[in-house]
């Protein structure tokens, strides 16, 4: 399904600009510091976002760290074992954190006497909700919609500033039958073109697939690919050439309502799905389209972030 | 310094209750899921201490990881190693990586695999401040102010609510003379007392110590209560016998002038200091006084926050 939404292109500004007038560099590659202007514009569409809410929504915030068995249990280390972060620490007794400590000083690599814990750097936002719903027992018959964000981390270092390796996704998550979480999904495609134009970008709704690992990870994205479950919406940000994924509508099928046992009372499996936005990148995508001096932005833009 | 701040008190609602309405548990100790309810009273709370912005500072917002280089050269790993998280990852050729799958998917340890990478999980907000100031070379006559936050991460599993191990922290930050840090650190006592006394919160604020690591750290622990260079913002959330720090007061001497080399055109190591305002902590406390019902909250704190 290929689903153009606005007509004409605007010209992108180079990035470089963006960069040095919003983001500031920390000396890793895919991680900034981001100015006032910049966080005013990722609140404004947050908060865009936040009047798309359907009723009955449950809001969750969660952390940028979660279990490391929970993101086990579903299934992350198989398809994505290159992207997880793990928080190690320094554990134990004095002596041996001292003996650490002692290792920096002599200028040893002290990062030998780390051990890794029970938490990992959240990898999308949807994660936790999973087996919060399993912990509350049977799913309704209506099912379940969550409107959740946090701050996601993916080793993928890059010096594209549409990269990053540490980045804010707010999602909406149904739980359901397969219809329901389709029809869903068929809504937010809509919706989010609606929400797109509106902020006067250019794009299109194209068939995707996520970076699943290794050689078994190209056959499930050919296989991703031909089912129609992940569809990106693509905005020119770095280019209009090769266009950045800044929204896309995700199809799990029956896979965290089997690792989490999720079910209605008929005792069938759960399907999920999720619309996910990338804020960082929806942000990117508006000033590379507007420029970087917000006062500039077209009227009806500001008008509908309430700038 | 002791500064009584409001009469008289009110009663304490037991946490019990809080964390139930409120936060939802992820499994681990110190982490949890916030609620609509709760983020909607940190989100009022950030934007009351973004009116008392002083005019002039440059507003940072940090993402949850930052240098691990950057963390070290600011003497962390000295005084706090056993609070540091680590970001560790699977790194290296597709078969390296596909091992450590193989060994999960075999339920051995595969986290034996991971190597320590060039991140950390930021521990405070204004950390990644001080290189920052460094790269932009001379400080100038007047100083400067930063309006910084981000999510932080410090090892120190607990049941305890008002001890998390990802929170929220929001802080002002001064570099200047030793003369200009000492009037920014008691202007925001004041302000600091004051704002809480608006929110209904009673406290009163004492000098403290970091919890510095090992026996080394309880000698530097003495000097900094002896020299009162933390004060903290005491406000009853557990118990009124055992209340909370909920904003810091904090003079770092010359200890990141001299770690970044920061000076003023007379080439003095300049000083700095930091307001830091725990935001999950300033939530805490206020449902604990006021209840969870947002709703039957005394209007003068409903005004104050804009809720």
């Amino acid at each position: 399904m290929n689903v153009a939404f606005k007509e004409p292109k605007p010209a992108l500004r180079p990035l470089d600009a963006i960069a040095e007038a919003l983001l500031l560099p920390s000396g890793i590659d895919g991680v900034y510091a981001r100015t006032g202007a910049f966080e005013s514009v990722v609140d404004a569409v947050a908060a865009l976002i936040s009047r798309h809410r359907e009723l009955g929504a449950e809001v969750l915030r969660f952390p940028p760290v979660m279990s490391r068995k929970l993101l086990e249990r579903s299934g992350y280390l198989k398809s994505f074992p290159h992207f997880l972060g793990c928080v190690c620490c320094l554990e134990g007794a004095e002596t041996a954190i001292g003996g650490a400590v002692e290792r920096f000083e002599n200028g040893e690599d002290w990062t030998t006497e780390l051990a890794a814990g029970d938490l990992v750097l959240t990898p999308a936002a949807c994660y936790p909700v999973y087996p919060l719903v399993a912990s509350r027992g049977e799913v309704p018959a209506d099912g379940l919609i969550f409107d959740v964000a946090g701050d996601c981390f993916r080793r993928e270092p890059s010096r594209d500033l549409d990269r990053l390796q540490s980045f804010r996704m707010r999602e909406y998550v149904r739980v359901g039958t397969a219809a329901q979480v389709g029809e869903f999904r068929r809504n937010w495609m809509t919706r989010a073109a609606d929400i797109a134009g509106q902020l006067g970008l250019t794009g299109r709704i194209e068939p995707a697939s996520d970076a699943f690992f290794g050689r078994g990870g190209k056959l499930m994205a050919m296989s991703q690919i031909e089912q129609a479950l992940k569809l990106e919406l693509l905005v020119p940000v770095r280019s209009a050439a090769e266009p950045t994924a800044c929204t896309s509508f995700n199809d799990h099928r029956d896979h965290f309502g089997t690792a989490w046992n999720l079910r209605n009372a008929a005792g069938e499996v759960m399907h999920t799905g999720c619309v996910a936005f990338g804020m960082d990148r929806l942000a990117l995508a508006l000033f590379a389209t507007h420029g970087v001096a917000l006062e500039r932005w077209p009227t009806a833009v500001r008008q509908a972030l309430a700038l």
